[in-house]
């Protein structure tokens, strides 16, 4: 006995739906039952489900379809008879307060909001995000679905504004101990939390909290956020937002990988932060665990424990940022393949393009590009016929003479292996080198650095600490591992300074008292009343009754961008 | 005034001439020399240094060029008049001592030599490594531009006799505490190095000496032993032997990333040997820091951490490894992006294929393909018109139950999100879902294991630890991070069990005294004498002078395979 009804061009939001459809289910005689928004997914899960009537196939995604499969027509008539009540008293108590249906209204209703929280569908987000960002307020967009166009221009008008735009497809937050969509009751600290993705920072939040630690904010950018196209528009806002945040010591920065050149200019801004920002891109190999005021995690687990670390450390990071000296280039100069790899996996993130021949890589015979170079000399293509480089320094002090006389280069990266089998002393080559192209440069008023990895032991027949001596004495920055070498580059070089565009967000944005107007789901309304939140649900529904046709036309007459 | 001169067919190994070709540069009035093979790359290196008189510039690969360049005529004479006498003397002491000129007579010289070590021109050092291999000698082969065919062959060969194949272009390696090849001098200890790479074990080594800690053996593979050609028969076969070596209480592993089958099978070869082994595959994304007993690093100077810190502890690693259930399948089922990319990223490197909608991959959708599955239900796919997953179970709860009802289905993985804006208690619809699966299961004599990550904070509205007593009830492992549910999902599932086809190597091969046979380098061979190896140079030369296709006619008559 199945039964059904249609009701076009009426908006509930899903979670409602979903409380109604089991309350109608568990009437008396009633076997199934379906109350869903007739998009085309959900038709095909009512069809598989053997609820969707005939008549019902070619409903709209606006209309409102409720079907009763019942043992008897008596018992489906009745579960129908009980629709309007249920929907009506879908509310809690505070269901009863005067509900405003412009966002105008509602701000008038709630001057101190400095946030609108929007979870309608996809369709309808963007429009309301605009005229919240119009109206001078920061967004929390929970909605998908909504385009990448619509997201960069949401941003850049966020941008122009001072404002701060969490989301499309923002999954939580957390401002000064107010939980926004989904959120974690964690004790408040000083951590705070910038991530893409909402169980990702959720696992985080409540990872610190079990280890002890606390939180200041979370704020969300949405999953797109590091894409070329946005450019890291709402996380460079977050950044710089959260630098300014006293309450804030330790940040962490989790994501999908991002887009290369939006990676550097992120990481470039966490740095200028000058506060240690744990960083954790999914899936993205690490470049090291450290580098600088960075610090790298492999899990979600792993980044909230090096952030709970580090937030216990009662001395401040230091802001250990760049000597830069904008343009310069690097030449690296390897006999060891897996110590150039390490390298150039490190530095790729932070310099961005560098030519190379490891792994594959023909770009350093691009010669016409004057960029980044990083070789390994002990490929099977210097070696036919002549010692390794380990054992024969020719080809490298050669290509230390030359990125010497180069007037763009800026730091020359090289390293050397000790040990039995290798150059009986390759200092007494490579210092007097290193001198002279160090000189060189001098005498032309540049500076030049080298940076040289020394792989040995005290055993070894060279003398570890001779070599070491003769190198340093040479001018060279001797280090012992690549991680050492990628932070010494990396504070010479110019990083892309990655100025934000955008107006800063007054810190206001992220103080209490949290006021907040919710567009959408009534739950969320709900919750920020649990966390005694000031807030306010406005009564949204589909502008001209969910026509799209007509919704467009209103649109170009003018209507939501005032 | 240039002056030359070439002799066709000699062979002198390329720091032997390295070394010639600085004493004639250091003579008087000598402004520059060239003593090199006339392979193209070093004719091309003469020429950019105007070293390359018109008469030379055809010459052969397997012709000896000697080039003086002198400000006068007697001065370039009397230099090309002590070239005889300098290739004479570049022998150290042991120079005077008998040389042998066939392998099977240098064996008959050193009969207590278990390794024959390679380094002459890489056109002809397959067919000496064979003949070494059907002496019964385990091989180093330094020699680089083999061919990978080559490098089956020779390893496959290896595995039939029980012998032990490092290389070709294997760069390093330590036994017993003699090092071959580039080698650091380090203290003894309980580490096993197994590398691909030289410079990656010699940055190990050296830093685990440095941090205090000691070596048992460094074995080498060759850059590409884990290529799908190869499938990584070396590695194998060196866990295989340091799992059976009592001195090693720890391994490390490194390499460049390995093909995807291939790191499956070396992985569960790696877990198989009961030690905990830290693997470091260079520029790949750690699945986790540790799954099980085995270590991820992300870079040489934390492997050596990681190592030197695990061979400090006095328990025993314990074999954790693996209640497997052939052939059973995983369905992994989240409402967390994060979470699921998380675990998608550290499960695939243990279970190599699984389907998925996490990263723009549609693999998922190929159902004819009955493997391992993991998605993503709060995918903008699953959730237009519909709640997200962490508020409406319903989608959840049908995978589960569809899941219980596959027979190959060993475990169900899912995560459950607490906090403001989730669903008010997801153990009530979860709990009994998880234990009508269970018992479905069970009365069909199948086991089912479900594990659950369960996210949040005891401040969160569900009731953290209710939540967990009921999901444990059901007879679900509830567990608290992504790292622990990878841990406890690769014990239950069956992984590939790797089973090595070739013969054991006898832990003899590791053992002291270490005797080697020396074929090309004559440095090599000088730095086995001055760690106080049994060492004997051979006096090799390129088969038939030389000639290229000589050679390959001797080849076909059945010369050098005996």
């Amino acid at each position: 006995m199945l039964r059904s009804v249609i009701r076009p061009g009426v908006y509930y939001d899903s979670v409602v739906l979903m409380r109604v459809q089991r309350s109608l289910a568990a009437l008396p005689d009633v076997l199934d039952a379906g109350v869903v928004m007739a998009t085309p997914a959900n038709r095909e899960i009512l069809a598989a489900g053997s609820l969707l009537p005939e008549d019902l196939a070619n409903s709209r995604a606006d209309d409102l379809l409720i079907v009763i499969r019942a043992a008897s027509a008596a018992a489906a008539e009745y579960a129908l008879s009980q629709l309007d009540e249920l929907l009506r008293a879908r509310r809690t108590a505070s269901a009863e307060s005067y509900r405003p249906h412009a966002l105008t209204t509602a701000i008038g209703e709630l001057p101190d909001a400095r946030w609108v929280m929007i979870s309608v569908p996809g369709e309808h987000a963007a429009a309301l995000a605009r005229q919240a960002l119009d109206e001078g307020k920061n967004v929390f967009l929970y909605s998908d679905n909504v385009t990448l166009t619509e997201e960069l221009e949401l941003k850049q008008l966020a941008g122009e504004r001072g404002l701060l735009m969490m989301g499309p497809d923002c999954g939580t937050a957390i401002l000064s101990g107010v939980g926004f969509g989904f959120a974690n009751r964690v004790r408040r600290g000083g951590i705070g939390l910038i991530g893409a993705s909402g169980t990702g920072l959720q696992a985080i939040a409540s990872r610190i909290h079990e280890l002890g630690g606390g939180l200041s904010h979370a704020l969300g950018t949405g999953g797109r956020d590091l894409h070329q196209e946005i450019g890291g528009l709402t996380a460079l806002a977050a950044l710089d937002l959260l630098s300014r945040d006293e309450e804030t010591r330790v940040i962490v920065l989790v994501s999908k990988p991002p887009a290369p050149g939006i990676a550097t200019r992120v990481l470039a801004a966490a740095r200028r932060t000058g506060k240690p920002v744990v960083v954790h891109f999914l899936g993205q190999p690490r470049p090291e665990r450290r580098v600088g005021t960075l610090h790298f995690a492999t899990s979600l687990a792993e980044a909230a424990e090096i952030a709970a670390g580090l937030a216990e450390q009662t001395e401040p990071a230091g802001a250990s940022f760049a000597k830069s000296s904008p343009g310069a280039l690097l030449r690296g100069l390897f006999s060891g393949g897996t110590l150039a790899a390490e390298a150039l996996l490190g530095l790729r993130v932070f310099l961005r393009t560098i030519a190379s021949n490891v792994g594959h890589d023909a770009s350093y015979r691009d010669t016409s590009q004057n960029g980044h170079r990083l070789l390994d000399l002990g490929d099977d293509e210097f070696t036919v016929g002549r010692p390794h480089p380990m054992i024969d320094l020719t080809l490298l002090r050669e290509r230390i003479r030359a990125a010497a006389t180069e007037s763009s280069v800026g730091v020359v990266l090289l390293d050397v292996v000790l040990g039995d089998g290798a150059h009986a002393d390759p200092a007494s080559e490579l210092a007097p080198e290193i001198a002279a192209g160090k000189a060189l440069a001098a005498s032309q008023g540049r500076a030049l650095e080298v940076v040289v990895i020394v792989i040995g032991t005290e055993g070894d027949p060279q003398d570890l600490a001779r070599q070491v001596a003769e190198l340093g004495g040479s001018g060279a920055t001797v280090v012992r591992s690549v991680g050492e070498a990628i932070e010494r580059v990396t504070a010479v070089l110019a990083v892309p300074t990655g100025e934000r565009s955008g107006r800063p967000v007054p810190i206001e944005a992220l103080r209490p008292p949290v006021a907040v107007i919710n567009v959408g789901l009534e739950s969320f309304h709900d919750s920020l009343v649990a966390q005694g939140a000031a807030t306010l649900q406005m009564d949204w529904k589909p502008p001209a009754g969910g026509n799209r046709r007509l919704t467009e036309i209103l649109a170009k007459m003018g209507a939501p961008r005032r």
